[in-house]
């Protein structure tokens, strides 16, 4: 199931019945969650975890994140999240993952770009020594992002508003990444969670609660992929860009 | 640990980041997914899980959850829910919870009242022979419910709006309990929630997605309890009514 010898890290997950969605099986959000809970104790184990950085008014921040499924796990089954760093640049880590059953079925794989800010001004800042230093050198490249860049979702064809809630909070006091990624599937056809392929999303500004959002798409063009957009409503402030991409054609 | 010798249930279950508030805490509603969790396990071991009352077109129904708390525990700490069925009656089975740290500190501690609902029609029924038969005898009782009925919030003091998500809905298509425990603590005082000690919610009616709801409490009296009410906004039809108890004084 350890896709090479190195510095990855594992963690292994009974999918619970409450990390289930409406179909009973783990959905992307979990997924992305099973991922972020190993990567958190292995970044731990290689000596730059989030409290070492805090000591230094610094954190990380999630920049990018890609997830391509082949199978959504069901509440009951067991799975286990294998992680490791890649290539880092001046102002960006790379960190790759893989999520497999016991009996090493590869159900998702996934790559994030991470930089580093400062705590007072927010303001992003080169990756420091100790982390270059303790960045592993020789481990294998994460799956490129399915394409370079990002655009911007043009022209909305629908979308749903959502008001953020406390209960969205993670410990760093804004809307934890993991349910933007749930929030993509709130405004597309209904019930077809379980076909979602891919999801590439770009994380752009922060969000608190009681908050009027909007998830926004493009239009359903009988393609595979589509464009989304989570805003604020009222100033329409860009808090992610993303596109998914599904089994079946859209629209 | 397990509180006698009987039948029990018990789950281990590491506090996941994700699992934690935005104190880094597992709040009342992981609390009450860790004693879901076991219930579901035991239920399962005893012979009546939810897959064998659908294949009589039957389903448990949770009617009433009383959950205190002794402390919340942070992610990274590992936990065990035990939990027990004890007395039943023609129409209603009690169930125990107790959590506890590896070393026997006992965090939280529930009680919990079921209903087996016709899947048709949602009328409730009696419990069916193959439960009762199943339900052992000479378990201890739950702890009592702090007071026999749980009161309407007759004047509404304050309120939150809420809008639900398909992100909310759970196997059965409707809100998952568990996000109403979360939701009553919408409408309290900011960042008191590790000074709950105990919350008693009986659950009225579903609720689906995309449905503007709010959760309203009554005034902030300088006790340490006050009542709850979460319904929806437009024609305030009762989802839930709960009391909360808190450390300190309220108001």
């Amino acid at each position: 199931m350890i896709p090479f010898a190195g510095h990855t890290g594992t963690e292994t997950f009974p999918v619970r019945t409450y990390d289930a969605d409406s179909t009973g099986r783990a959905g992307i959000r979990a997924i992305a969650d099973y991922f972020q809970e190993a990567a958190s104790g292995h970044a731990r184990t290689l000596g730059f975890p989030a409290e070492r950085l805090r000591t230094e008014q610094l954190a990380w921040v999630l920049a990018r994140l890609q997830i391509t499924v082949n199978r959504f796990p069901p509440a009951g089954e067991t799975v286990t999240a294998v992680t490791w760093p890649a290539a880092h640049e001046r102002h960006m880590a790379y960190r790759c993952y893989e999520l497999y059953t016991q009996d090493g079925e590869l159900l998702a794989a996934g790559t994030s770009a991470w930089v580093t800010i400062h705590l007072a001004d927010r303001s992003m800042v080169p990756l420091p020594d100790f982390i270059r230093d303790g960045y592993p050198q020789d481990n294998p490249p994460c799956r490129p992002f399915e394409t370079r860049t990002l655009p911007r979702l043009r022209e909305e064809a629908a979308g749903v508003r959502i008001r953020t809630r406390r209960a969205d909070l993670d410990i760093n006091g804004h809307v934890n990444n993991g349910h933007y990624l749930q929030w993509l599937l709130e405004c597309m056809p209904c019930d077809r969670q379980n076909e979602l392929r891919a999801v590439d999303i770009s994380f752009r500004a922060e969000c608190f609660a009681d908050t009027e959002i909007v998830s926004a798409r493009g239009a359903l063009t009988g393609e595979h992929t589509v464009l989304h957009c989570i805003r604020t409503a009222d100033d329409a402030k860009e808090l992610c860009r993303a596109r998914s991409r599904w089994a079946a054609p859209l629209g």
